[in-house]
Formats: structure tokens, sequence, C-alpha cells
């Protein structure tokens, strides 16, 4: 396996992998892109700025010293892999060019930010935000939960991947959720403004793009992705219940969505596709994927109550699952939203919904998990949840990993609740 | 009444309007902002390098020489209102500052663009989209059709206002409307994918807004509008009704959603503010509304197929309806959209929904209007409609008209059906 001359250090973020973020270095505002290489960040606008990757890019100073990858989302693959290549000579031990251009010491050194002495920023605007329903658990799941006694899943739904708008001006890199007041059923069924009781998270898998034209089949339709991340899509259980029929979600999720600040590129992945689950019927045509088109990717949710952070105590995992038992890929869905004649664009964010397995121990939301609270969850305090409390900590992780590849990680992503703000 | 120096012309288009718009001029590709006066569009960019708002506004250059209105939208109520004034004294023939500047006749020649001398392109950049389902009549209409047996509205109806993400990169300026294909139900009710049966239109108006905080009550919502336009809600009828359970409208509104090209200003409209109908129940404390919220706006949709306008034929009004009657108002909608924390920012786009009366000739889409078919519409030409044939030119038009007050138009937004692209 080919190593870096970078010391080992978080699993992971190895040479294979080198996701791309935005970080702000302690003592400078500007934000600089960089990826993430074991226990550091490497500053591409550093690199970029003294010539590093000039012989080997067209535009690198164009692209990398930006405070945002918007430039390069614009691109497309071609100079995705470029970039791509260009940095990981850098980085590689046996590399004969990348090797010379470590011999400037002062610079690597300069360009390599230990952790703690960078934190990650928005590392670019977001387009569009679509999110999926791509998972037949959940989607039974909720259906069961949400409309108890109805066919839990609507007839469409094995015939095309079902998906909806999201506010895509609150996806965030924050560190906090706060807990968003709405309306809600009162004990009399009528209508109360309160702080959300049922506040939730959805583990899920996004896909940032680039630039694509419209009527793309799954395969190519794949190719215009740019890169993956975690996504948090925070859920007020009580408020979507209230008001998603006929439109769909909207309050119950557009306070805030997380997502992961490295974005774990897309030739990284490559080798962890898989078959997809069959699925049955067939899909029409224009949504039939001949290649692999899952990803063997490993997830979990832990939380951390304030509570277990004050003692030290360790995250308790509450769910593990993975990404390969999803029944829509993201190439269908990809397919599916330019099969109307809409394009996908350069900074659009695809989410797959939340990712359940069949065991309640799979579920990647708390209204599965505890079945809308019927059955709390029991955590290493001592406590119990229905919902997420005021001062939870949730933490996601996704890994890609097999025999005799590289262990390929999304690093953390990581939020804490918020109470609600005081009645104004 | 005041009066303009420019000659009277369209009667939508009055000193008292002064709508908004960007303009592409024969022998110059770079758009130029403007306001719609009589039959001339009036060149701000022009006038604003050539100084003449240089004493009145800070940044005159700044926010109008660039070629859409994003830096005017993000600065605010008081700039608009003074951007405003002082294109008005411009225009005011009893102004003596204004008649000393057009003294410069030559300058004034230039900045009056005769119609048919300019093609309006997009005026702005479009942040978030959401529609919004706040006619009664429609909303009762689609519950009906959709979900015949069924309670048409949803419990929620009467205590929010409903609404959805629509997607904000297909919001157009164009002249034509492509038939999506897309999943629909095929004769044995299985799915098939083919151009959609069913392309409707819906009559709506539509505010673009500033940047405004969160938690806003509806008063102050309002008063985030910069301005309002007509908007058409294109709908596959079809594949929308396949599609939409449970998350609501997707690929049967993304491929497109039409514009009309002048912005209305906030404070043109404030003088035909009336009261909105009575709310049973009243709505919670975050959404009740002190002032008039509604707009007393007629509106009216025109059909002119192919054949009509070979003919040269008069467009044939399907349907006329008033935005006074709609139960829900713009600021009811923008305070709950950000009752969960969220904020309105510059260039979000905010909809009403189909705007539609009791009687079918007030119905606002298609589908209300023949009742999804069942009784076709019958046009000046012979022929009949069910829902768009290729061809087929939709005409929207709005105007706020009330005896000693000057009538105030939209202008008109003009889209023609283009037939599917052929099969890949």
């Amino acid at each position: 396996m080919p190593r870096s001359w970078v010391p080992d250090g978080d699993a992971d973020f190895p040479l294979a992998n080198l996701p791309y973020g935005a970080i702000v270095r302690a003592g400078d505002p500007i934000p600089h892109l960089a990826v993430a290489i074991g226990d550091f960040a490497l500053d591409l606008h550093a690199l970029a700025r003294a010539g590093i990757f000039d012989d080997a890019l067209l535009d690198a100073r164009a692209l990398l010293c930006g405070p945002t990858l918007d430039a390069l989302l614009a691109c497309g693959r071609p100079t995705w892999s470029a970039v791509r290549a260009a940095i990981g000579a850098y980085l590689h031990v046996d590399d004969g060019v990348g090797n010379a251009r470590v011999r400037d010491g002062e610079l690597a050194a300069r360009a390599l930010v230990p952790r703690g002495a960078f934190r990650n920023v928005r590392p670019f605007t977001v387009a569009t935000y679509v999110d999926f329903f791509a998972s037949l658990e959940h989607a039974t799941n909720l259906g069961r939960i949400l409309r108890p006694g109805e066919e839990p899943l609507a007839p469409n739904w094995r015939h095309l991947p079902v998906g909806y708008h999201g506010r895509a001006s609150t996806l965030s890199w924050d560190d906090t959720v706060r807990r968003p007041r709405g309306i809600v059923a009162g004990l009399d069924g009528g209508p109360i403004f309160v702080p959300t009781r049922k506040l939730d998270y959805e583990l899920e898998l996004a896909c940032v793009t680039g630039d694509a034209p419209a009527a793309l089949d799954p395969d190519r339709a794949r190719a215009s992705i740019f890169g993956f991340m975690l996504l948090n899509d925070w859920s007020a259980r009580d408020i979507q219940a209230f008001e998603y029929r006929p439109l769909g979600p909207f309050l119950g999720k557009s306070f805030a969505t997380s997502l992961s600040p490295w974005i774990v590129p897309f030739d990284a992945l490559e080798s962890y596709r898989c078959a997809a689950p069959e699925q049955s019927p067939q899909p029409l045509a224009h949504l039939r994927e001949t290649g692999d088109g899952a990803y063997d990717i490993d997830l979990e949710v832990a939380i951390a109550s304030a509570a277990m952070r004050a003692r030290g105590d360790a995250e308790h995992v509450v769910a593990r699952t993975n990404a390969r038992g999803l029944y829509w890929t993201m190439g269908q869905q990809l397919a599916h939203v330019t099969s109307n004649g809409t394009r996908v664009r350069a900074g659009d964010v695809y989410a797959t919904g939340t990712i359940s397995g069949v065991a309640s121990e799979a579920s990647g939301s708390l209204i599965e998990r505890t079945w809308d609270g019927a059955r709390p969850l029991a955590l290493s305090d001592g406590t119990t949840r229905t919902y997420l409390e005021d001062g939870d900590h949730v933490v996601m992780r996704a890994v890609a990993s097999r025999d005799g590849r590289a262990r390929i990680g999304f690093g953390a992503l990581r939020t804490t609740v918020a109470r609600a703000t005081a009645e104004s």
C-alpha cells in the first residue's frame, strides 16, 4: 500500500483518502483549502502559492488559493483527478518528484498543520439540496410509525427514488444545533407553538457534485460526484408530523442540516463500490444501473450526554449500520433528478436519507431506535433517551474497510444540541 | 397624480410603479439594470455611470451598475427607498432637481430604451425558493381531485401556512418551457416513463426578499420584501400524482418555474394592501397579523394556441381571480418560515401557491378549471383543452387598481410550451 512521508496518525485519513476541506489556521482569518492526512491538515493554499503544483496543474493557484472548493467543483472530473494526483505525488514517499519538492522542508513544515492548530469551516457554497428516502427499512419504519394501519410504503416507492428539496441555506458546518420551536399537536390535538419535544438525528451520506447535463443514466450520473460527506438531517418529529401533509417536510427539517467537514473524494471510494440489493420490480430503463452502484461503508451514531462528557465517559454508540443495503443508489437518484430535463450543478448536495438496517440496533434515527419513544434507550450514564436532550453531543462516523485495502474514514461529524432560545 | 416627462404608454408602468428588471440592449451583451416606465425601459446603469444619482445615493454606481439586483437586495429597506426616490425624482416632471438633470437630453435619450430595443434577462440570483399553498379554494380543490373520498384539507391547513422548498436552480425567465418526461401511472397502474400528458400552469404571486433576522412577526416579516412578481409554477400533474407521497412534489414541479421579468416594488403596492379574509380558528400568536396583510390585485391567465397565434387571434382569457382572497398572507408565510430559527435571505423567493377563487372561472390552474380533464375547456379557436398542448402560449397578468389611485401592473408573464425532447 502506498505510504506518505507524513507520520501515520488518524486511521481515517491515510494517503489513499485525502479528503478535502477548508480550514482556518491560528492567527489567519482567511480560510485555506486543505486535505486531511493522518493527524494533520495539509494546507493546499500554501503549497499552490509556493508553486508546488505549477507543472502538474494548469490553474493550480486559481483552483486552490480561494477560500472554498467552488472553483474546483466547477471543473469536472479530469481536473479533479489531476488535482488529486498532484497532491498524492507531493505526499507520496516513493515518488521522486514529490520527494524533490519536499526537500523544501520549511515549506512542508508550514503547510502541515497539526490538529489543534486549525479549525474546519464551510468548504463550498451549497447550490441545491435534495434529500432522498433510499433505505427500504427506514421508509418502512417511518410509514409504520407515522401512518399506523396504512400500507407503510407508498405505491411509488419501489418505482422511483422518492426525494424532496430541502433548505440549502441551512446546511451547516457548525458545532451546535439549536433546538427549534414550532407548531405541534397539543394534548387535545390542537396546535401549540413550543420548543420541539422530539428532536432527532438522521444518519445519512451525502454527495456534492460538479456540473452535469440532463438525462443522465445512473452510471454516468454517478461520475458527476466530486465527493462524499456524512450528513445529519436534524428532524423535529412533532413539528414534522403536524406539518407534512400533503406537501412534505418543511420547518421540521429546515432549521439545520449538518455536514461533516472533510469531503471524501469519489476516487478514494471507488474500490469500495459493491452490488446494490436486487430491486424488485426491476426499475424502468432510465433508472437501470449496469455497474455496482452501492458503497460498502460502515456507519455509526453515538451519543454523549453533558453528564457523560463532564465525567470523561466514552460516547455511547447507539446504532451501527452499513450503506450497502440502501435500495436506491446515488447514481439512480441523480439519474432520476435529471430525467425531467433538470441539470445537476456544481455545489449541489444530494443525500441518501436515513440509513437503517433490519435490526433496531441498525436504526439511523431515534424515532426508529426508540419506536417514537415507546422503547426508551439506556445510555451508559444511567439515563434513558426517547429523543435528544439539551447538551447531548451526537457523533456520526463512517468507514470503508476491506481486507487488503486501505481503510478510508470520513472523520467524525460532531454536533451538540443547544437549548431553545428564550421566548421573544 | 404625479406625472413623468416620459410619454404615457403601457398602463401597467406609470411613475407610481417603476418595477425593476435587467435588460440586454441591442448591440451590448452585458445586462443593465432598468425600471419600466410607460413603453420604455430606463437604463439605470447608464444614468448611474453618468453620476445622475451620486448626490442622492451613497453607492449608486456599486448598486446599479452590476448585471443584477443582488447588491441592492442585500442592502435593506432604507436603501431600497432611497434608490426608488432617486429614480422617481429623475423621472418626475415637477421635480426641479429631476428637471435640471434631464436637461442633459442626450443622456436621457440614451437611457430611455424603447420596447423592441431590449430584452429582459434574469434580474437577480435566486437563493432559496419556497412555494406555499395559501388559497383555501385551491387547497380544497386539489384535495378533492387528488384524494377523492378523503377530507380535502389536511388538519394542519388552517393552523399554519403549508409550504415546501422548490428547486431554486430552475426558476426561469425563459420564453419557453420544455414538456418534461417523467414516471407516471400507465393504463394498468404500473409505471411508465413518458412525456407528461398533464402539463399545467399555476397562477401565483411571488416576492423576493432582502436579508431578515429569524423569529419575525408577520408585520415585520412583510417589511423584508423587496418586491413582487408573477410566478407560473409549471406542474406535470401525472408525474406529481405518482411521486408526491409522502415527501411532497419533486420532479412534477422541478423542471421549470417561470417568473415575470419586472419586479414591482413593495412600496408601489402599499396603497393596495387590504384586510385578509377572517381566519377561523385564529392563528397562534406568532402568526397573528395586526395590519392589513392582503393585496388587492386582479389576476388573469390566458391561452393562445399555435393556431390562434398564426391567425392573429386574441389570447383567450381562461381564468380571472384576485389575490385578496388568499387565506394566508405573505407576512404570515415569512413569519412561519422564520419561526424555527431560519432566516430569510437576500434573493429568496416565496410564492403564494395557486390563486383560485370559488367559481370555476376563477381557477388558477387547469386541473381545477377542467376538473382534471373531466370538463374540457373550449378555446376561441374551436379546440378544447384538458391540459396544455405543445405550442400553447400561456400569458399571466396582474393589476392593482382602485378609484383615485394609479393603476399598477406587473406586465405580462408569457411562456410557450415546447415539445418534449426526442427520446435519447
